[in-house]
């Protein structure tokens, strides 16, 4: 547990204080306080219900995660629950974190059982300077939301990568048909996870931009409206990923489909050719006993000729169904 | 029928009414009376009208098992259908039960053909504490919702790894064609069922939380928000199951008509190199008297070497066109 | 046209009436007049402009039969057009028929060019009881609504057996692929033409059954409800259906491409196997003077023994790439 | 341009009047003025704003013809866009013609450059009797959308025969695939051009029905309605013809993979018999000095006997595996 | 960055002012100032916030170049995200280009990276005459969007050309399949982009059109709903298109499936006619010693003859199953 604390017109936000000190840091309104509670020890936890007197769903909504992104006002604090994000290392997949929490009047209190990037760096920023908790608890939040919201970019230009990577991949025809489509399935659960978190956060950033509560000040609205326009962006851009990727679907079966009929192609311009010189090779290996051609001095090389005849014959056939000598077609 | 009677200020719940004892424990505001009422007598099931006054419609409603989840206000009381959940055994289907109930001042009456899993829990919870009942019928009413929706999450986690398995099936082609599609068949109607019970009961739910009712006290609302949230997750998984399972059918169409392309690959291939070997010997197999090879002293071996050549210059083609000797290939 | 009066208070429902006497029945306002007119005479439909001096264009709706359900509201009374189902025998089609009607105070008039199952089945009640009249116009309309809801449900019944149906065709292949295709085709117009007809019906029993027409008293909104909830469980059924024979075409269609997939299959086998004897029966079949195996004694067995070899090792190579002797597979 | 002029009281509409007296015409509220601009000239067009002073952008609207329908309210007059349809001869598609208007207390304007054969049928009727112009200029307007869109009914009826046209071709293979696949696009374009038509005229009219525009009389808002009733059943109609005719792709590539089913199989059969006899022949075509059946006296009979009984198991195995004899089979 | 202003009552617009004049220009409300900002110098840039006192945050979304379009009301100035779009040059793909600006009681500002043919328009245009500037800043502004907006339509037209251009590739079947499918692909990226744009738009065009900032003059309404509704047919086109495009898969599918079952079918036939005369003569090419067909002085013909008509039969059967000889048929 980290405690931040900045007292109006300070022009440093203080580190010292400890859990013990809570209480008379939040009797005066004056001060800022930003608890932010990683992986806490049950010690610690104790104090949401103790000091703060939280309520008890909410504190049993941090405990656990498995929850869904909300956001629920009570009588004198916001209660929200955000999702960070965090690339699958060598996949195109991505994990998400959640980031539970409160605001009151005069404070900030972040809980988390995972590390969280963005945390980390606006902490830095509220070491470095005042800045941030100059204008309020709700300006701090704006800021840890920004920072969180602001990670999700990387993850959907990725996906707009591995759709990218995945269509070269199906027209190259370099890679199993089975493995492609696995990836595709992979991507598309991806990108449904990604759209099922950005819409209802979407709604917890709308509420909150919108002068839903009174807690966050008319005065700090445009800057909650831009991080849910950011946000906004990922959710348009999963929504059209999502299109793209069923047609992966449709361009690889499409492609299968289209190789399959290159092959019959070639198997039935080559079983074409062959057949009927067997045939002519069957004829003149019957055992009648009258058969002229058989005697004649130079059948066995007009027939060889034949063949040949027949064989440009029908050449110049499948050339002129357009099945081979195309210059256009792949293969 | 079970009676379970609260006293205001009582340590324990009581057991020790029945069914004539109901009008004058109601008429006691203090009392907080549950009337547990599991495939009940005709004798029973008369008090619904004779002691409770309930409008006929909804007496008609509890007694038949067809109706979907909704809940009705009345001048005093509140009459609610819920449906819980059972997973079928060995298999990937579920079975809804149809709970139905009132919400009065001071009683609760569930009414129920099929035993609940759910309210035996709350059953143990009342006898063992008056905690539940001490919160007034709104706070019970809602532990028994509680109980009865955790009931879905294993459902629906059963679903994610059934799409898996089947996903597994699929790529691994162990199971036929047909097996496979009427597992997805039979998934997919479970999950079209399970979006349809869950779409209706959250419309239930969502009117509970939101202070439609005033039976429902006001520091209640939390709790049956939190109801709500646990079965929003649940229909919002059934949601992106179904895109899921419709992808499956497409995935699986895929993976046959993939393997329709290396079976007709692997016959070409092999059409390809024989049906030449076959005309050549064929051709060696005229009758003519005047062949000049078939006195070459060497005319079968350096034919068996051209049909060698032939093979090999036709294994390079299909090679060069990717057609064999792919390492990455799934066959 | 009949018509059938009941008076407050009676013990019984007149059926001595004719046309001329419904001016001074209307006037009574202790009067309760249903006026049913099924294929009504020239002389019959002028009553509705003479007597009752309804809309023009209410009576335009109701002389002509294709209209889609509607409720509007007039000075003193409701017209409504809703529409009635009758499955059509030997098929898994089904006729809607037109029930146009008007609500006023004191009077129900029902206007429909066919015979209505429901309405008879009003009569019948009406004839035996004076208690659905007894609680007014509304509460008589209200039943009229209920039988003829209540015969959608049957129709509903019978789309889950045909799909079952088609579904099992689809499976065992006893049915050619057109007479599936046509089937589902048909079912599919079905179902979008129910679904269209009852959401527009659910609209009309949503706006009677919210209150919204002071002509329905608040009393029997409840029961308005009732019709409206059973509607809606057709309704919620009809597009789970939708859903499901879309489905079907996927399903037939993995089906017939894997038919083709074994049929291919078992062309690859089988020239796979015969292609390599034939080639050996060939090149022993060459004229050449000078081979050497010929000469060979057991050369012909020795041949025989090496066929059956190839045929061996032929089928332990389809065996090993899961082509044949697949315990799982369907043929 | 043509000017109809009924003056109230008046027994028949005047047609005697020109552009110039119009002004005097209007300025008398007693008067009803349509004026109908068929393809204008320059000088009738500038009447638009001389005399009506009409907002430059909506005659501005009027002059081109590539408009959405849509209403708009100004001070004193109504400006309207809706389209008309007319069937393109031999071919489902159809063209639509776009009607500008404006609706004043006294007067009716249209403006077209097409000719439409709905305005032609209410000049009839005003010429006929002075019924149409009786209840005022709102009510003369009514007249011509209903006529208008009563011209859409035969449209809509059309694509039905045309879905259940290319139905019957599909299933009876007797066009080209690419001649039914063109057909089903050129009809899939149409029926989403009616979609997108009539869905912006509904709003249109579902605005001019609902008491949004004062200049329209309550009295006469029935009749609006009952305009909008029959264009919804249009679009209703067009809505499922869309998800119909994308069913027939479907469909049509059902039948074609049925088709190379049945190719195969056909393949596959006479393949699977003729091989087999092949390689017998094949084997007493070889060479050999010893192979005891030549000598045989009966071996060339025994041989077509054993061919024929090679023949017959083939034919069993194929028909226990139903391939072929199938009475219900397609082909 | 170029100003113009203008003065009430004057006769042209000024073009002589510089960065310092502005705030002394502004404070006369009298002057329409218009400060048009193409890829501002860090110096001109400072004035957002030192001149005009823009909110940070817009003067941050104006820098960069990521931003769906939006507006957003402040205290005295509105604030805007506009897209304008470009054609890439030989492709069916195009770019957008980000317009922000400021809308004020009497100045307007515009601020881009690139080029935009739009502004260039209205510069032109305000050069020539004043009265663009002649009605007020919010008059000036419909000005830029509606040339903005006009210039949609060419690309959306563009998008029709080219779904003509690939349904008759796909028909043709002169392309590769490949090919084909990467264009629709593309085609169908572009078609997402626009219409994800154009919806945007859309909504920003549809609140400055609908009354909701007092800065736009309620006279002037009906020039941005003009602008709007350009927009809307813009929107409503780019939706059909994707139904279309994605329509063009399943044809392709279709054709490319139609392709191979031609190719099959030729197969069919071909092996059907030759593989029965090769066993004819396997058959009189075995060695039996006693063959009496073989001795006939006329067997060799006879055979020949039995070959013909064999084939001749066979042509009838294939002909009878429709395979072959179809006038209609296209290969």
């Amino acid at each position: 547990m980290e405690i931040f604390v900045y007292q109006k017109g300070a022009h440093q936000v203080e580190e010292v204080f400890t859990m013990e000190n809570i209480p008379e840091l939040l009797a005066n309104p004056d001060n800022l306080v930003w608890v932010d509670m990683e992986a806490p020890t049950v010690e610690e936890d104790k104090i949401l219900s103790s000091v703060f007197h939280f309520h008890p769903l909410t504190i049993e909504d941090a405990r656990v995660t498995r929850n869904a992104p909300k956001v629920e006002a009570f009588a004198d604090y916001l209660f929200f629950i955000v999702h960070g994000v965090k690339l699958e290392t060598n996949s195109f997949n991505f994990l998400t974190k959640e980031l539970d929490g409160y605001l009151g009047k005069n404070f900030v209190v972040t809980y988390h059982h995972e590390n969280f990037r963005s945390i980390d760096v606006v902490k830095r920023q509220v070491r470095n300077s005042s800045f941030v908790c100059r204008r309020g608890a709700d300006y701090l939040l704006h800021q840890i939301l920004d920072e969180l919201v602001d990670l999700y970019l990387p993850i959907v230009d990725d996906f707009d990568n591995s759709i990218n990577e995945i269509e070269e991949r199906i027209f190259s025809q370099q890679r199993s048909n089975n493995a492609v489509l696995e990836e595709i399935l992979s991507l598309k659960r991806s990108v449904a996870r990604l759209r099922r978190i950005t819409s209802k956060q979407l709604n917890v950033l709308y509420r909150l931009a919108h002068g839903e509560f009174p807690l966050i000040e008319e005065a700090h609205l445009p800057f909650y409206r831009d991080v849910h326009d950011h946000l906004q962006r990922v959710s348009d851009l999963a929504d059209s990923y999502r299109d793209l990727i069923t047609g992966l679907l449709d361009i690889q079966f499409n492609v299968v489909s289209n190789r399959t009929n290159e092959i019959v192609k070639f198997l039935t311009i080559f079983s074409g050719i062959i057949l009927p010189l067997s045939l002519i090779a069957g004829i003149y290996g019957m055992n009648f006993e009258n058969m002229p051609e058989l005697k004649s001095h130079n059948g066995y090389f007009i027939t060889l000729g034949l063949m040949l005849a027949v064989t440009v014959l029908l050449l110049i056939y499948f050339w002129r169904k357009g099945w081979i000598f195309q210059k256009d077609e792949d293969e």
